[in-house]
């Protein structure tokens, strides 16, 4: 608690207080022994998470190892391993060990994984296998998980009735889903919620209750079926905090610009003040290529409503899974969307970081911008990719800098004006 | 104005109402003989203009046409030639003969070239010859101006008494305040407004009143000298519509997420619903290299709560003049930003475009999602770089595609509900 303090420049008590009232969340398994602790929530400055994992396609343990340094070394406040493909065990733990920042899963990825290697389909998971797999990833010190414990039968008729344009996007909240309607049962993350709390206090695991039925589209946002869902998520979260587990909610996903603040107000209301994880939003479908710049727009007026915790969106997303370099492109973009955020919240040193930029713009004292910004190494690349002949001013504006031209006119205005007294 | 309104889908009475207005701008000088028409304004698609021109370091024609083609692919409605390196005069009717959209300029560039080009220093341009300037690009057919006519004496007196981080960073700005403070007299732009006039109605050129003010860094952002600015750029815009002429509004510029809506709301007051047109704003002033996304953030803001015109900003703002891959960045940042707005706004067509990507998602249909894309050829390279075994799903979610599974399983949970009717 003293030290995540520390790192955030706020007082040990601040921690301490939304600990207690649970508007702070600080992840952090005692097995996770690399750990740096890290609180998220009010008061506090916006976290960012990057989702890194193997794919069926791309199984390479060396693939995600390298997206983990190149998201640490971007920035992120957090990781989550969503790994489907390859030996996801083995690909966890060796993450985990690299890991020095709170590391998230989404358990039911591995037990659906085990069960197709078993010969069966995601619809066949035995719940056994969800608890078995969610109590050996705590005991391997796994600081948050992902549970999709709100969908629950009548959010899935909710849905049914709503008549979506993309139904489920969220994969956990998919194989729940097909489960839940082949085997006509209610959602075992839901039915045995009390035992998934016994794991995360036994183990001192924070639950992330996702959003399974997330907006996947514009049109889908807001809807009965992901309303109805958070109420059950509101739910959770009292049962939760009397259990004396940790939580935070997670939230959209695909929505128009005008619904956002509504969201996090909602959300924040309904679940009583728990921190808000959310994915994106992203505000318009029509982007692929570009959604780190779509989910910037919704994360910065998220972040602005009250969000805690943005979980990053690369340029990759809808097309396929990330390379380092859209890890890190993901990761720019969501820092950039937080403290846009954290400047107008008063957030410790925010709004300082950028008046030293502006200062260091002003005196066109080129280290010091580098310095500065948010990533050195791209704003060093450009600046002399592009340097021009007179290392004073930039190649824009070059012998016509409003800067350089300004100041030596104020200097012989300032010259002019005592002359003339 | 026919053409202007087929191309938005609206009805042509609607453009014809606010060009009587004042609401809309129609920038179309008869002398742009390629141009087609573009409207700007009130209850139209939020339009994105594209900078491009040379800078004494980058002076080449060739690079500049580059750009003109790669901003017109990419999709800008409108461009600017700020050229300030080499033939500038040559650079811009070239640039004016391939270019279909509405062409802008900022005429002092060209008066301050010639006067340091004569040995001069931009205090000392004549200004008979930023008149002389202003007339010869009208004949050419520029199609609309930045003119930096609100900087008065009195705005520069208050600019003083405000003590600003970074001053004036509009560099046709800065070329004016460094003129006047030498000379000890009132802005020409200003003094001889109805010269200026007379020049716009004889070449039917649209006034683009410039913020030379604006803030240069968000600790500067709302200040009164830039609210200054803007009650002698709304006292302009009377008396630019009495004289026939159009009159669009530019602005800030840096500026904190919180001060974005108060300033659309100003300016659309107090210039009486005149187009406004914003530069970013930028967010934070501290992501050199990500500025097209610092942008993005405060463009959609700016478009969700009136700005009709988006200047775009390339990831090279602040470092460099930018390359023709920067200005295809920039422009579909700019353009993401403008959409996202449009949906909420019940621009014809916008929200209906997401619901057709939507659609196309779920039908795990890929060409569509391709052709449906913001930057088909980006998607395209993406998605087949990152190509998975199974052309069906995208390498993310592979074998455990949330679309797929559940498509299959509702296939199957169909038919199980029927079997138990």
């Amino acid at each position: 608690m003293e030290a995540a303090a520390a790192r955030e420049g706020v007082d040990a008590e601040i921690i301490r207080q939304g600990l207690a009232e649970g508007t702070i969340a600080l992840p952090a398994n005692p097995n996770h022994v690399t750990l740096q602790p890290l609180a998220i929530g009010k008061g506090l400055k916006t976290k960012v998470n990057a989702n890194i994992g193997t794919s069926t396609d791309y199984p390479r343990l060396e693939d995600e190892i390298a997206k983990l340094k190149v998201a640490l070394d971007a920035g992120a406040d957090a990781l989550m391993d969503l790994s489907t493909g390859g030996d996801i065990a083995g690909i966890r733990r060796a993450i985990l060990e690299a890991c020095p920042v709170p590391l998230g899963t989404v358990p039911i990825y591995q037990a659906a994984v085990e069960t197709v290697a078993a010969g069966s389909t995601v619809a066949d998971i035995d719940p056994e296998l969800i608890f078995d797999v969610i109590e050996r990833q705590a005991a391997e010190g796994v600081d948050f998980m992902t549970v999709h414990s709100g969908i629950t039968t009548e959010v899935v008729m909710r849905l049914q009735r709503e008549g979506r344009v993309t139904d489920v996007v969220s994969r956990g909240g998919s194989f729940l889903v097909c489960w839940m309607l082949k085997n006509k049962a209610e959602n075992p993350l839901y039915r045995d919620f009390d035992r998934l709390l016994e794991i995360a206090v036994k183990y001192d695991v924070t639950l992330s209750l996702g959003d399974g039925l997330r907006p996947g589209c514009l049109a889908d946002a807001t809807d009965r079926a992901q309303i109805q869902e958070l109420l059950i998520l509101g739910e959770l979260t009292d049962r939760a905090w009397e259990a004396g587990v940790q939580v935070m909610i997670e939230g959209p996903g695909h929505m128009p610009l005008d619904q956002i603040e509504a969201n996090i107000l909602l959300q924040k209301r309904i679940c009583h003040g728990a921190p808000f994880y959310v994915l994106g939003p992203l505000v318009t479908d029509v982007a692929p290529g570009y959604d780190h710049i779509t989910s910037a727009i919704g994360g910065a007026l998220a972040a602005k409503a009250g969000a805690d915790f943005l979980c990053y969106v690369t340029p990759a997303e809808h097309l396929g899974l990330p390379e380092a370099e859209d890890v890190r492109q993901g990761i720019i973009a969501a820092r950039i969307a937080g403290h846009a955020a954290d400047i107008i919240k008063g957030v410790p040193g925010a709004r300082e970081w950028d008046r030293r930029m502006a200062q260091a713009r002003k005196a066109l004292d080129w280290e010091a911008q580098m310095e500065l910004a948010i990533d050195p190494a791209r704003a060093r690349e450009y600046h002399s990719r592009r340097a021009g002949k007179d290392p004073e001013v930039c190649s824009m504006g070059g012998d016509f800098c409003a800067m350089r031209v300004l100041s030596r006119q104020l200097e012989e205005g300032r010259a002019t004006c005592r002359c003339s007294e």
